[in-house]
């Protein structure tokens, strides 16, 4: 069995390529929005997303095929977030992974059609007919996906988030916040690969569920204390933004031992609610400590 | 049986009460973007794409609920692209259907996130599991959708439209980009329909294909027809854009009365492919007239 450093190496490695065969090339037409879509999602990201499908995955024991697919799915749609969210309209950054966010590469408006053309990609992988043989368990994958994305998950949160820009909110609504926000994608990158599997116990599913959540959730708040005490170079994105820009933060509302306590909470909640599985659910866990234990 | 003017007033009733049923109360939060939503998706609009679901679905007797949904989703899928249009980045635009657009009602953040909202929404819908209780067939509604959304569809469209500003294209290329701005969508719209009935004979399949390319081309050569010869009070929408912003158009290229000849043409060839299917395919058939001869 390999080491976690070397699973997540080849995690990486499988995504750059899955991805790089999925995205049209560059050289079709039309060329400019197709360069874009790539230059957003290759070469890039730690890919916690996927690691946590195929993390899940081993617990229901589902075929790698379906989930390099579906990871790449779940890849897509982060890297079209960042897209829409890196906009001049939204959080107007110019540095993304230590490059030129989408926008200030190309332009606006190939921007916004690249993260719209992303999003379409990744329904159009998973509702492909050769990802699943049972069509009823392929349509809750497209399901889970379309929740995490809508106003109610992913771009809700980001509606609230700039809504909260300037404001005073409590501790209750930030973490509403962020529960859409990161936590929808995160908790459905994990589900996801969960119903990868051909076996679906309702008792197994729910503790992978309650396990998503909280690391959706840990996710975020180590974000927070990671953009307060690093800087630009080691994040590759601006750091202190959240300050600058007076947006609430885990750290900003509770303080940053606080902060770190909750996350280590999160932690251990995380890693009890899979402790049933044993070994199958050791990447989960390991996944885990390397959300809450990483320091870029 | 109706005629053509009560039926297309009975969809546009079901699709006004049925999208704002589906689409989430404004009052639930996060209530500006789901302000916007309503805002950008009810209360107008001919409904030629959910017409075109429901005609299509007469052929395949598909059931009116399955229809209803699927009507909608193309709908949602619409009012996305309208308001990303809209966008000062895009087209920038301030009217549409005798309205400010979403940006100008609301703000430039609330309508990029309200469009990807509403993809997304477009994609819970049919993957919904009460929708057919042929998953297969369903994953093809999902398949077919997202196809239409992307970058060789929709928003690749999108990509070449703004491209060829202020250049000069040649007819097949302008074709091109059509086919896949609103060519795709309204295609998908007759494809989803057909494929929401319980049968599917290939054959029939291709002849409902073709005639939704036909319409699709047709739509927009009426729409080039009628931008340079109507007004603004009469559209709905700031009419002559297209010849102030010297963006080629099927009027710009042909001139205006070969523009006249090939939507008829269009519209020839799109009631000869479905004269095999006689009566069910009456309303196909009125609304590819319906399309050509429309003054607004």
């Amino acid at each position: 069995m390999h080491n976690f450093q070397d699973w997540a190496g080849e995690i990486a490695r499988n995504m750059e390529a899955t991805l790089s065969m999925l995205l049209p090339a560059a050289t079709v037409a039309p060329t400019k929005l197709h360069d874009a879509m790539r230059y957003s999602t290759l070469g890039g990201g730690k890919r916690v997303r996927a690691m946590l499908t195929f993390a899940a995955g081993e617990v229901t024991r589902a075929p790698q095929h379906r989930l390099s697919m579906v990871a790449a799915a779940v890849e897509m749609i982060h890297a079209y977030s960042l897209i829409h969210d890196d906009m001049p309209c939204m959080d107007d950054d110019v540095l993304r992974r230590g490059r030129p966010t989408c926008h200030v590469e190309f332009d606006e408006a190939t921007a916004l059609l690249a993260g719209d053309a992303l999003q379409a990609l990744a329904f159009e992988l998973i509702s492909a007919p050769t990802l699943n043989d049972n069509a009823a368990a392929q349509l809750k994958l497209v399901k889970l996906l379309a929740e995490a994305c809508g106003s109610r998950g992913m771009a809700g949160g980001q509606a609230i988030d700039l809504a909260s820009v300037d404001r005073q909110i409590s501790l209750p609504e930030l973490e509403y916040m962020h529960m859409l926000k990161t936590g929808a994608l995160i908790r459905a990158s994990v589900n996801m690969g969960a119903h990868c599997g051909n076996s679906f116990d309702a008792g197994v599913l729910e503790k992978i569920d309650h396990y998503g959540k909280c690391v959706g959730l840990a996710f975020q708040v180590v974000d927070d204390i990671l953009d307060c005490a690093s800087n630009t170079a080691l994040l590759g994105k601006t750091a202190g933004k959240d300050k600058d820009s007076n947006k609430p933060t885990y750290v900003s509302l509770m303080g940053m031992s606080s902060a770190k306590q909750f996350a280590d909470e999160l932690l251990d909640d995380a890693i009890s609610s899979v402790s049933a599985f044993r070994e199958p659910a050791n990447r989960l866990r390991e996944l885990a400590m390397f959300i809450v234990r990483r320091d870029h």
